[in-house]
């Protein structure tokens, strides 16, 4: 069963890094031309552009795959995962940074089988990193080994987090209220990228100890969920059980210890399941 | 008079370069090394290496200039700007970062003359990204010309700040009371690099439209600032007056009126100005 998979892997990583050359041509070419007022169709056109261009070079591959992409399921497609082979793909996280040209911007593709993510990949286009991990094999960045920060203390860690895009006062309070209290164990610092996918891969790679955030997609974490426990790191729900994909909260941290210690502080609140049955008529 | 400081500026340059090879040689090799936990001495040994570098080569070439720099001040020198040629230097801006090994660390160096910043250095080192401005003559990012981003709208704009160092739970109420406000009013996200002289460089390079902080100082904004004004931004207090180097506040924005927009949400505090006389024995 070892190599079932690695021909879709290979795959994903040359469908992310044809991806990550459209979305950095977008942000090249047509930034410059444009008003940022329309910046919102750049978003849409580029975003759905690239989820039919990984999409559609996949359904040739693995004609009976599955797939779970945000553009997908933006426009009605269901957002379910099964036992099946499932294609977990968000085009381009951080859409925000993308629209002003901040520079995280990322092509995510997880993949899954009954349930339990076999590989995933994110490209981070504009620093052209290509972030891998195939489970039980290691996580890598353009190919070298990843591995978690060893630092125990929270005194002297980094945690990353991100306001999210809710304007819902009583979100709000308790994103506030997390961060404030978290900030005051005290920790060295916090930060965020503006992508989930690249706060994830942060920690994979040693430079924060810890990202949690409520209110995420299963297509922005799938595939750095498994980067970050093969980089050596631990996954848990933000109110300390385990991760579950579709619940739209995360912790990832480089040791369950620091990861216990600030699901301590977070004031947690449940946004609608990514997997929840769409309202009757 | 027009060329008078170009010279200076050229070996500012030059400087910042060399002193990025080192900051970066220190992120490469020793951090493989070491543990996280002696991570203080090493940023202290290359902040110091990185400043004694840059003061040694500028005083060979000018002996008569003055110099502030964040660890000549740390060991007790004056930190007062005169209307003498004054070298204004951060070694390492962005020291949490460098710990870390989270991607913006910059070398900052600004030159003033009768309290007027001439020309701004800020190499942001890990991305190779040499940022320059002279007065009068435009700002540039790697020999490419930069300008602030048109966005006249607060809601589709992005506004970066920092959670800061202190603790102080007076300041931390401040801080987060302010950043509420803005998040709410609303715009469309809010972000910090880590560094005051890389956020400055991203609100000259379009990619944020406006910074505000208060506790930094003045090596952390000076080059900035000039940075921000030559790529068509404007600079002010965090109360809206004139910006004052020494004060430890300041706004940069993409126009007056995004910047008069957050200063009428910050609820401002005074630091010790950088300038302050030492407490009498």
């Amino acid at each position: 069963m070892a190599d079932l998979w690695q021909s879709a892997m290979d795959h994903a990583v040359a469908a992310a890094r044809e991806a990550g050359a459209v979305v950095r041509e977008a942000l090249q070419d047509e930034m410059k031309v444009m008003m940022k007022s329309s910046s919102v169709d750049l978003v849409t056109q580029t975003d759905q552009k690239v989820e039919k261009l990984i999409i559609q070079s996949v359904k040739e591959k693995f004609p009976t795959h599955q797939f779970i992409g945000e553009e997908s399921v933006a426009a009605g497609a269901a957002c379910v995962l099964t036992d099946c082979p499932t294609w977990i793909i968000d085009p381009i996280d951080g859409t925000t940074n993308f629209v002003h040209g901040y520079p995280f911007v990322a092509v995510s593709i997880g993949f899954a089988v009954n349930k339990q993510v076999e590989f995933g990949v994110v490209y981070s286009c504009i620093e052209d990193k290509m972030f891998t991990a195939r489970r039980g094999k290691g996580a890598f960045c353009n190919g070298r080994p990843l591995q978690v920060s060893d630092q125990k203390e929270i005194s002297q860690s980094i945690i990353s987090t991100e306001f999210g895009s809710s304007r819902d006062p009583e979100a709000v309070d308790k994103i506030f209220s997390s961060m404030r209290k978290i900030l005051c164990i005290p920790v060295h610092g916090m930060r965020g990228a503006g992508t989930a996918a690249v706060n994830m891969c942060l920690v994979a790679s040693g430079c924060v100890e810890a990202y949690y955030e409520i209110g995420i997609h299963v297509w922005d974490i799938a595939a750095g969920s498994l980067i970050v426990s093969e980089a050596g790191g631990v996954l848990m729900d933000v109110g300390g059980g385990e991760l579950d994909l579709m619940s739209r909260r995360v912790v990832a941290a480089n040791s369950r210890s620091i990861a216990e210690r600030i699901v301590r502080e977070i004031d947690g609140f449940a946004p609608q399941r990514d997997d929840a049955p769409p309202p009757r008529a």
